[in-house]
C-alpha cells in the first residue's frame, strides 16, 4: 500500500493508493502555513488519519510520495513558488512524526507519472503532460522514466513563444504561460470584451459573476463571433507551445490537463490536434504524437506521488 | 578500436577513433549521391581505407557509428533532409561490403555524445549541445544517456520564438532557426545593410566577397553602430531559445557549437551567458546551467558516432 500527498497552494490532500493506482481513501485539509515543522506535522497527520481509518500500521506502507509545487532535491525542498519553504529537510521532519519511507518530487512531475502509469500515457515510453491552470506546467517521461533533472525541470510555461510579448510573472516577456494558462486566457478575454462591446462575452461573464477561463468557450458555444475568434487565438498559442515541445522531445503522446482542458472538444482539442499535426516536425517520418486529454483530473498528482517508485 | 562516420550534406568523413575518443586517422570524400547501395558502398570504402592504412582487420573494430542528417530507427534511415534517402536499410547495405557491427544515430545526437564524452560536457549527467550552422540543431544527454526518442528528437531549431515571425523552411513562422542560424543571421545582416547605408557592414561584406555569418561580428569589432545593434539582436534571439531549453530540461551545461559559435567571446558568449543567467527559471534555486562553447568543432559528430555505445 502507498500514500500519495498533493501539496497545493490552498489545500493539502493525501490518498491511500494501492499498487494499481486505485485511490482507496483520501483526507484533506486547508493549507495554513506557520512553520516548516508544523507543515511536516500536518502532512504526517493526514497520512496517519488514512492509516488509522484503514486499520494499517506504518510498516504496511511501502512509501509515501509527496508532490511539491516547486523544486526538490532528494528529501529536501529547495524552493516553492507560493509557500515560504526554502531549503527545508521535509523528509526528515515528516519521518519524525511518522516513520515511513518518503519520496518527494515536483507536483507536475507527479502528475506526469500518474497519467503515464494510470491515465492517458499508459503503454508509452516517451510521454509528456502539459497542465493548463493558473500557470502552465509540464512533466516528462523519457525512455520509460521520469526525467527530473536538477529539480526544476519542465518549466514549459516559461518558454518564450512571442519575443517581446506579454509580461510574465517570471520576468521574461512573451512566455507561453502568459497566453496558454487560464490566467492568460482570462486576460485575453478582457481584451476581447473591450474590443467588442457587442459580444456575448459580457452577458456570459455577468451570468457567472465574472470572467473565468470558461467564459470564452461558453460564449463561443453560443455562436458569438468575438468569442470564437478568441478561442481560435488561444488554441493557436496553445498549439505553438505543444508543437515546440513535440519538436524538441518527440514524445509518443502529449496529455493536456488542468482546468482549461475541460473546454468543449471541437473548440480546444480538435483544432489543437489539427495544428500540431500540420506543423510538427515528426510529420516527416509519419510519427506524429497523439494529442490527448489527461484522464485523471486532480487525482493525477496524488496517484503519481504514491507510485513514484515505478517511474525512477 | 572504433570507426566514426559523419554524413554531411556535401562531404562524407570517416575516422579511426580509439577508446578515449582520440582520432588516429581520417578519410573523406565528396558526397556524389546516386543510389542507396552506392552510398553504403562509399561509406564502407572509407572505413576499409582506414582499416588497411592502419593494418587492421574488420574484427579489430568494435563498432562503426554513422551520424545521419535526419531520422534513423535501428539500422534504417527513415528520412534525411538533404540527401534522397528514405526508408533505407543502411546497416544491412553497409555490412554487405564490410561486416562490422554498425550503430546509426542522428548527426546532432552524435555531436552531443562527442561533446559529452570528450568535450564541453565531460562529467555532466544532463547536457545539451546547440549547433548554429545553416540550421539550428540540438542533442540531449539526459540522466547520463543520449535521449533519442522516436528518431527525430532535438529539432530545437523548429521551436517558435516569435509567433507569426519570419517564415521557416519547415513551414512554421517564427522558428528559432529563422533567427539564430547562420542563415538567419545573414538575412538579418542584409536587412541591417538596407536600413543603414552608412554602415561598415557594406565594406566588410565587399572585402570578403559577400555577406557571411561573420560579417556582422567583423563590422561590430571595428565599432560599427549598426553591426553592434545587429549582433545584440542576434544574441537576444539566441538567448531566447537557449533559455527556453534551459527552462524545459534544466541541463547542467549547454554547449554552443557550429560556425557562428566562433564569433568573438565579448559579442556572443558573454552577452548570451548574461541573458540566460538573468532570465532562466533555475536561477530560483541557484542551479544556473553553464553556457559553454563546444570544444570539438567539426570532429564532435565523428567522435560521438564512434563512441555511441557509451551513451546508450
Amino acid at each position: 500500500m502507498y500514500i500519495g500527498i498533493d501539496v497545493g497552494g490552498t489545500n493539502l490532500k493525501a490518498g491511500l493508493v494501492d499498487e494499481t493506482g486505485h485511490i482507496l481513501d483520501t483526507e484533506r485539509t486547508p493549507l495554513r502555513f506557520t512553520t516548516a515543522e508544523d507543515f511536516a506535522g500536518t502532512l504526517a497527520g493526514l497520512a496517519g488519519t488514512l492509516l488509522s481509518r484503514a486499520g494499517l500500521r506504518a510498516s504496511d506502507i511501502v512509501r509515501a510520495g509527496i508532490g511539491i509545487p516547486g523544486a526538490v532535491c532528494g528529501g529536501d525542498i529547495l524552493y516553492t513558488c507560493n509557500i515560504p519553504l526554502r531549503d527545508v529537510p521535509l523528509e526528515r521532519l515528516f519521518r519524525a512524526h511518522l516513520d515511513i519511507p518518503v519520496r518527494m518530487e515536483n507536483d507536475a512531475n507527479c502528475a506526469a507519472v500518474g497519467e503515464w502509469l494510470c491515465g492517458a500515457g499508459r503503454g508509452t515510453r516517451n510521454f509528456m503532460v502539459v497542465t493548463l491552470g493558473t500557470g502552465v506546467g509540464g512533466g516528462f517521461i523519457l525512455d520509460g522514466r521520469l526525467y527530473a533533472g536538477g529539480g526544476m525541470v519542465g518549466e514549459v510555461g516559461h518558454m518564450v513563444v512571442e519575443q517581446g510579448g506579454a509580461l510574465c510573472g517570471c520576468g521574461r516577456r512573451g512566455c507561453w504561460e502568459a497566453y496558454a494558462s487560464a490566467t492568460g486566457l482570462i486576460r485575453m478575454t478582457y481584451e476581447a470584451m473591450e474590443a467588442h462591446p457587442e459580444s456575448l462575452l459580457h452577458a456570459v461573464a455577468a451570468e457567472r459573476g465574472g470572467v473565468e477561463g470558461r467564459t470564452a468557450f461558453d460564449a463561443a458555444q453560443r455562436g458569438d463571433a468575438a468569442a470564437l475568434e478568441l478561442c481560435h487565438t488561444y488554441v493557436v498559442y496553445l498549439a505553438a507551445g505543444v508543437t515546440n515541445l513535440v519538436n524538441i522531445l518527440q514524445p509518443e503522446a502529449v496529455a493536456v490537463g488542468g482546468g482549461v482542458a475541460g473546454a468543449p472538444e471541437p473548440l480546444l482539442m480538435e483544432p489543437l490536434r489539427q495544428i500540431v499535426e500540420r506543423e510538427c516536425y515528426p510529420r516527416h517520418t509519419g510519427k506524429i504524437p497523439r494529442i490527448l486529454r489527461a484522464e485523471l483530473g486532480n487525482d493525477a498528482g496524488m496517484i503519481g506521488a504514491a507510485l513514484l517508485d515505478r517511474a525512477i
